[in-house]
């Protein structure tokens, strides 16, 4: 419980590296997650070759975690493994569908998050890096990724070298809905967003980014629309490549 | 780490309700798990009432620990809140398509999986239902979820009335692949699934079955072509009913 209420991403890493067994720990901690079916439908490629770091880091946007840390992670969510069974157990699998793409996503996404857990729990610190899912197809060339398999995160693993303050959340009754999902009106959302948007940080990436508030840091600076829409169909395409009817 | 290791799906739940402290902590504590750019892109609807647990149990396909369970989380994928704040703060929100639905998941899951060891950690037991997938939009309705918000997975939380033996894995070299992904040749994955098909149980599952071997288990029993389809397709409909496009 302390280890998930301390948790912070962690963007500033020592150089100490991680050693096997601790590796292989962690891993094996992810492994414990629950999974759909039993049918354990992720992969993590390990990458700690600084050449290997190097050829990944432009695909993660050149955040400098990515060569610092002496481990980088990359989750996948991975029907190829299962597939390949069945195949050779003359078993006719039907996996290559919308359906077994969340299927696997939740599993992958389990797997990850026990990882990112038992390693801070061990006092390493992590960081997902969300670019994972913008440069699929690019990191699914760079880690030798075949058909089935798709990037779904990255985390970066190490010993921390800076302690930065925890993060800000909505308060709790904005995730939270008893028996039935409480709509979200105008006046309930100017209440729930009131706090973020009142936080000193929030104020300067206002000003910074000469917008009028908060949500058009998000939609006009952060996560633009053009950009969504320009990745989200490079990841379909991506995904029909890689044999998923979607 | 312990917590981790420990854990195993509790499909027997005592009758003891959980304090609304004890629920509000844990369910507190998935909020701390990361998420994509700090959007908190997820929600949870909390059903103890009986009427409603009644309502949802056929959805679930009557898994007896619906009702039995004190609660049921329905953890959804929700856009909803963070496109109602960027309309009302005139802000052009491109978050309905395919990549946010992905990263929506990811949050969601990880949520989920935050909240299950923090249950863990203080006795409770827990077990995912991937049927929330399924009857997404029966589910849905029975929720009263509104555009922009998916189940992704529900999971029921009680004290454990039985002690379940540890789920077999895999050995852990399936799931990890050091700077490259391994190839799935035949004879890795003869290996990989051997002490998987030697189990007594896997053996029982095959003979119970009429089957020649555990994958045609899978393929023709629990999770079978016509279904996987039937449901996918299901599912890419609802998410189009529920404004993504895809």
């Amino acid at each position: 419980m302390k280890t998930i209420f301390d948790h912070r991403s962690i963007r500033k890493y020592q150089s100490t590296p991680i050693s096997e067994e601790l590796l292989s720990k962690i891993l094996d901690a992810g492994t414990r997650a629950s999974t759909t079916g039993n049918m354990q439908l992720y992969s993590v490629v390990v990458t700690r070759d600084e050449a290997n770091k190097s050829k990944l880091a432009p695909l993660h946007f050149n955040q400098p975690m990515v060569k610092e840390a002496p481990v980088l992670l990359t989750i996948c969510a991975d029907l190829n493994r299962f597939n390949r069974w069945c195949e050779l157990r003359n078993a006719d699998a039907g996996y290559d569908n919308f359906l077994w793409i969340l299927n696997a996503f939740i599993d992958a996404s389990l797997f990850a998050q026990n990882i990112c857990l038992a390693a801070e729990s061990e006092g390493l610190g992590i960081c997902y890096l969300g670019t994972a899912l913008y440069n699929a197809p690019e990191i699914s060339q760079a880690l030798g990724l075949p058909k089935g398999v798709i990037p779904v995160t990255a985390i970066t693993v190490g010993y921390p070298d800076h302690n930065p303050p925890l993060t800000d959340r909505l308060p709790l009754d904005a995730v939270v809905h008893y028996e039935s999902y409480n709509a979200n009106t105008d006046e309930r959302v100017n209440k729930l967003f009131a706090e973020k948007e009142a936080l000193e940080s929030s104020a300067k990436f206002v000003v910074e980014n000469n917008k009028e508030n908060l949500a058009q840091v998000f939609t006009d600076v952060r996560y633009k629309k053009a950009d969504n829409i320009y990745f989200s169909e490079k990841l379909t395409t991506f995904l029909k490549e890689q044999g998923f009817e979607i």
